[in-house]
């Protein structure tokens, strides 16, 4: 197998008695370096490759590619040519977007750049983007608009004509989206994908603006509510190689969650029933400077310490920071077992507007413009809420879909940007997360990028993408009285069994 | 196997519990009917997919086609549409070019139109095409003069966005030129193509016009000196199926030899030498009205009798009357063993002009502006030399190379638009094609424009065209000694070995 989409190759130079045809014989060293038999040469690529075969003494740089059928020759460059062949490897998320250009033949990450998606522009949430795809017109809006972005920031990477492949990772309907592919019935009934497997697509074909030879790849979907993004993160972290037991979880939109190992792999997703809408992405404010991403409670004095991104003053709070402050209530006894702030506890943080409980996190009044952070009751039932269907998917796959018990796994991936900002002791103790040793603990951090990056510099990773959508049993989250019985439970802080989380020491 | 590049299909509906997206859900019927894995579908293809397949009931019509990988879908049309499907198939030739629109599911030809090359305007023979583009201006102007051209006659054919496939028959180095690549080493030695299996291309993508999904096939060559027409004759006539060895010859340009029968073929072609440049399609002019097909002259009396195209008066004459009329001066002793005018037979048809011998075939001095048909000593010893050249390499490669004996040939197929004309009866008096029962000869008219229209018709011609391409052993004809000798014996009329010729009986 080869290591690389580039390889450089010697041709045999054409003799009397053998009249191979350029063509052919340039197919017949893939087939030996890949070891298959499919090899499509687009037609048109033989227009001028006589003359330069002969230039270059019958030596060339390949750029192949593979989709479902086979490999595919992409383009045939000047051996020795002194400009880099680049792939940029895309994190298509709902919110933002993350694009890295890689080097594929040295396999060095030359530069990364992120903006928000601005289908934003359309709508913030998934649903509502997909409504407005309803129409031929809204369909197309969507998609040219995040092409249109990308195109942009490619060129800010490299000069386009060095992009040869694009491989993008996103979830079920950013795929659809960008595709142009009609997404609508992936929310109804019974929620299938207009396309799971997409195969490569020319760039120029779907106005993806690098080299006019250049594909783009797309990870497959799972189901609708399983996407690409996650089979990314699988082919980064390599669950589907491990020996025992092991889960990944997305944390950042619904919960979607995969256990399994070598042998197999279930995955659960779904964004069934009120206690799953809305989900974790929605707590707080998205990462920037200014934002809250940590916070610590003297348990003792009561003092509360935040920290900002960059420091800078405080202007909001982002999930991380939800999870870590609520844990930090709950242990300094803030915050009860069923998630309500404790007046007498909270002293002169505590007051009320209209009824409703708050928690002033932190007092600008000080402060030029800017308002103070506080947090209601309300938004804490909402976290609550979460963190407890977290809980409750991942009671439900691992106990009684898997057969498990969370001693059991071996390893607990925390996957997608949001995750990689939470803090997992702050997780268990609000009983988000089993209470599992920390170290068994790995924060992926951006994984769909990182599965995109890893697939374009390791060529078997195609074979791999496959065999992990073939290995995966896909199961859709039904919220039925069970789930709720144990979502209930789940709602307490850090649960209505406290066994489960010996770890957890309240003040 | 399926008897149609259009189909029927019927998907099943999509159900809870089984989240198979629509594409592949259309895959899986594909895979069953072709009974293949291999079944590519074009992302983009899916943008307007789930609607469509839910407004016509799971009901589609699919146009499939083949490339060396698998099957691919073309497009995904209304099950119950009121307009055709349809495929052209197109003779490629040098100088003449032939169009046949065919209904894909009814198998119904529905019009034919052919017209001159417009290469011609350029050069009539294909040498200097060649020359011509070794430029890039120059390739692109002779691929976009042809592309061009036949785009207009497929408009006049038909609505252009109902054709979907194009299937095109033409030698090696009109495919190239097609194609716009560059075919400048086909006639260098060692006489490489730059492809000889172009893989089926996107009709956008070369210029073709008509359906914007449409593709555009061009029938693989074995080597510069046998190109796709041969395979789509052997196609047409069956010689890879036959249970007797049998061999089917092109003699419109190079003699071209296929011979062979299921177990093996063997194509002998080459243009190297001066016995063989030329060829026999130099002889005379290309048939029109006017131009004489056909020439009787009694042995006894010596009268002529010539027949023309359409009857029109005589304008000159063509390859197959030329045959015919070597044929019958010879056998009415006009024309010595030698080749020769013979003066006293020919009485007062013969004349002398700078030395030179000449014979007069039609003398048009009492019609106004219309010059006599006069026929040079020179133009028929280059006649000899064809017709010498032609059985020599008959006699070549079948008791050389075959090691049989033209007794043992169960059919002669006559193939080319050239070869439609000849009399198998006058081509064996001049001692040009084998002396072997007449009912053993048949004339295929034009084969490459018959096996194109045979391959749309029959989705398994594609395995079939590669089996052929597989089973053929490829000699390219050298001009040795020995084939030298073989070619001095044919230079005579009918040759110098009598025996070889039993039925022809000279007055």
């Amino acid at each position: 197998m080869i290591k690389s989409f580039v390889q450089y190759i010697e041709i045999s130079e054409p003799q009397l008695g053998n009249n191979t045809a350029d063509v052919e014989r340039i197919k017949a060293v893939i087939k030996k370096i890949t070891k298959q038999d499919a090899i499509f040469f687009p037609t048109t690529l033989a227009n001028d490759l006589p003359q330069k075969l002969r230039q270059w003494n019958h030596k060339i740089k390949v750029v192949l590619f593979k989709n479902s059928l086979g490999w595919q020759i992409v383009d045939i460059l000047k051996p020795d040519r002194d400009r880099a062949v680049f792939g940029v490897a895309i994190d298509l998320g709902t919110t933002r977007i993350v694009l890295r250009l890689i080097n594929l033949e040295s396999g060095v990450s030359c530069g990364e750049l992120s903006f928000d998606n601005p289908q934003v522009a359309i709508a913030s949430d998934v649903l509502a983007r997909i409504h407005h795809a309803r129409t031929k017109e809204g369909l197309i809006e969507l998609k040219e608009l995040v092409i249109s972005e990308i195109n942009n920031y490619i060129k800010k990477l490299s000069p386009k004509e060095l992009v040869y492949l694009v491989a993008i990772s996103g979830n079920s309907a950013m795929t659809h989206l960008f595709l142009g592919v009609d997404p609508t019935f992936l929310i109804r009934e019974p929620y299938i994908p207009a396309i799971n497997v997409p195969e490569p697509v020319a760039a120029c074909e779907i106005g993806v603006d690098i080299n006019a030879r250049g594909v783009v790849y797309l990870f497959p979907n799972i189901g609708s509510y399983f996407g690409g993004d996650l089979i990314s993160g699988i082919l980064f972290c390599g669950l589907h190689k491990k020996d025992n037991p092991s889960i990944m979880v997305d944390v950042g939109t619904n919960a979607e969650v995969v256990v399994g190992y070598r042998d197999w792999l279930i995955a659960c997703a779904g964004a069934a029933g009120p206690a799953l809408e809305g989900g974790i992405s929605d707590m707080g404010m998205a990462a920037k400077p200014g934002v809250i991403d940590r916070v610590k409670i003297d348990h003792l004095t009561g003092d509360v310490d935040v920290h900002t991104i960059e420091d800078k003053p405080a202007v909001g709070i982002c999930g991380s920071g939800m999870i870590d402050l609520a844990a930090e209530l709950f242990l300094s006894g803030m915050l009860d077992i069923r998630g309500q702030l404790v007046p007498e506890h909270c002293k002169d943080r505590y007051f009320e507007k209209d009824g409703v409980g708050y928690f002033c996190l932190v007092d600008n009044s000080s402060q030029k413009n800017l308002p103070n952070i506080e947090l209601s009751q309300v938004e804490i039932n909402s976290l609550t809420s979460s963190k407890a269907a977290m809980y409750s998917i991942l009671q439900v796959i691992i106990e009684k879909i898997a057969g498990l018990k969370f001693d059991d796994l071996e390893k607990f991936y925390v996957a997608g940007t949001f995750g990689s900002f939470i803090n997992p002791k702050s997780a268990i103790s609000i009983g988000m997360l089993p209470d599992i040793p920390i170290d068994k603990f790995e924060v992926l951090g951006n994984s769909s990028l990182e599965g995109a990056s890893k697939f374009l510099l390791n060529p078997d990773s195609f074979d791999e993408i496959e065999a992990i959508r073939q290995a995966i049993t896909y199961i859709e989250l039904n919220v039925n009285q069970e789930f709720m019985n144990i979502f209930s439970g789940a709602k307490f802080y850090p649960h209505t069994d406290a066994s489960r989380f010996p770890s957890v020491k309240i003040k």
